[in-house]
């Protein structure tokens, strides 16, 4: 109830100045690049529109953790901006990266206008994000407005990690659960915390309060992400706008994959012989399944979010705001039910 | 001989500096990520060393510019770093993007780690870089920060700017010498133009000290980049590190190259008849420069560093560090000779 009322208000103004961050780039001489990135952001091309933006997760969380210290999210706005442009800066890089063909159901940047051009244009995705934070001058002190950007940045680095470890992760096949956490503390967690840490920071959070959401943000990434590796196997292509099974086609090494592998069984047995093609894909599903993978992802994303909602209940956040972020939490787990 | 004693005395500390600022990367689990950028910045690796790191023109600018008018420039090392490592960003993305083997006479970090590994590589010295800036805080009131961090990211913008134009010129042979401007004055000049317009915040120049100081640099990086485009056709391998009449071989658009377009002699008739063979640039360069090309862009680097120096004088440079910017400027221009 309160989610859904606060989503409605805040997502357009969310996109409005997610819009206006953008229109920094555009310029006459160079407007086929501020194409690139508004097509990248949903707003045009083939399939624009409210499936191809996502649900703009991260700059909600933002201004939800704000307005639950009882502050005015309106001013915040420039630091959720950020956020969404840091994540989209990256996915940019990871299509690349991953040679993937399909975002949110379409053609990736790089498959559209070849992968120098979708290199600069999330480069030039990440200035923004910069320039975006620095905007938070006009509302709060430079001194504000400095340790946001150092705790942005920090996540940055940590996302380049996260990264890092995922890339050098896909050619290994002797993973365990044990090295999944670092990869996605950076990968997912990072930017999540970022989210609730800077809201409660510009919503005038205490100290501890401010870690305490730190916290929240980074235990919800973690069960968000597993949640996406849950689907990544046994997920469903018309939700996710990514073909389903393709963690296991792509070799990846999600938490119920390295699960599997762990255990040593009939699934472990086939991942370690090479690549899965498309076709043996859905019997495998089945077999990790069998092997109890699924129960115990799910069993971690519970986990995660029971972990979560502590620290969210910590930091005592107020008002419909702070009810709304506990159903976001909520939703979030749920989101494939 | 005030820029060679200076020289001494500011290198060590640049790259000291710079260690620092990228030792944040520097974690047990992620170390073979650390050692791409130690690598690609020059000090790890074969052919490590001062060859293999660049002269650090940026970072000595900067500090010169920022002791020219009376200030300590130790303070200013951050902003220096900061500018050098957003100069390396740019250059392991662009490797990617070019497809280049050889950066200063050694393997790129795309051609050892390959391209995801690369441009995430290139990702992290610009989270580096931004963290660099932000440290200016210890020594600068927060609102000098910002401001610094503000022209700092107005020019990475006009870096993907100038980027965007470089590589969608490369398919196009009907470009004049007026498209070629705004291509450089993002790529290059930019960058510059926010050495020296950061050095003279820091060094406590007045507003208009500032913009001078500012087109001081962005004429410099103009000069600096013909001189450059000369070399990448008349070049000589051992001097820059990069193959001679690479430029012709790749189809690059330059200001020799753009000029005898326009010209519509026998070097244009051949550039628009496509590829050119390594085994035909060396005839192709001297027709080019029978036709006056090479002359051309040596006046309009002449030029150039004409209309930057009166900036400088303009801003009236103090004591030695104001001499040795003066020096800097004049060697700029007359590196191959």
């Amino acid at each position: 109830m309160n989610l859904k009322r606060l989503n409605e208000i805040m997502l357009p103004a969310i996109e409005e100045e997610l819009k206006n961050q953008v229109a920094r780039l555009n310029e006459p001489r160079t407007s086929p690049f501020y194409d690139m990135l508004t097509y990248h952001m949903g707003w045009t091309g083939a399939g624009a529109g409210k499936h191809a933006t996502g649900k703009r997760i991260r700059p909600l969380m933002t201004l939800l953790a704000c307005a639950s210290f009882g502050a005015s999210w309106q001013p915040a706005l420039p630091a959720a901006a950020a956020i969404e442009l840091a994540h989209n800066f990256s996915l940019a890089h990871d299509d690349v990266q991953d040679n993937s063909d399909l975002r949110r159901g379409r053609l990736t940047l790089w498959k559209i206008w070849g992968a120098p051009m979708a290199i600069n244009a999330g480069d030039a995705l990440f200035v923004l994000a910069q320039q975006a934070i620095e905007d938070l001058q006009k509302s709060y002190p430079p001194k504000v407005t400095l340790r946001a950007a150092s705790i942005f940045n920090d996540v940055c680095l940590d996302l380049t990690r996260g990264q890092y470890l995922d890339m050098s992760y896909e050619k290994r096949n002797d993973l365990t659960v044990e090295d999944y956490r670092p990869m996605i503390g950076g990968k997912t967690s990072a930017l999540l915390s970022a989210c609730t840490q800077i809201g409660a920071l510009l919503g005038g959070a205490k100290a501890a309060q401010q870690e305490a959401y730190r916290l929240f943000g980074y235990h919800l990434g973690m069960a968000f992400q597993i949640q996406d590796d849950i689907l990544g196997v046994w997920g469903n292509e018309a939700l996710t706008g990514k073909s389903a099974v393709s963690d296991l086609v792509e070799g990846k090494n999600t938490l119920p994959i390295l699960y599997g592998v762990r255990r040593g069984g009939d699934f472990a047995r086939r991942w370690q012989q090479g690549k899965v093609s498309a076709e043996e894909a859905g019997e495998l599903a089945r077999q990790l399944a069998s092997e109890g993978a699924k129960i115990y992802a799910e069993e971690s994303a519970a986990q995660e979010t029971e972990q979560a909602l502590l620290y969210l209940e910590k930091a005592k956040p107020q008002g419909e705001a702070g009810a709304a972020l506990l159903e976001l939490a909520n939703a979030l787990l749920g989101r494939a039910q």
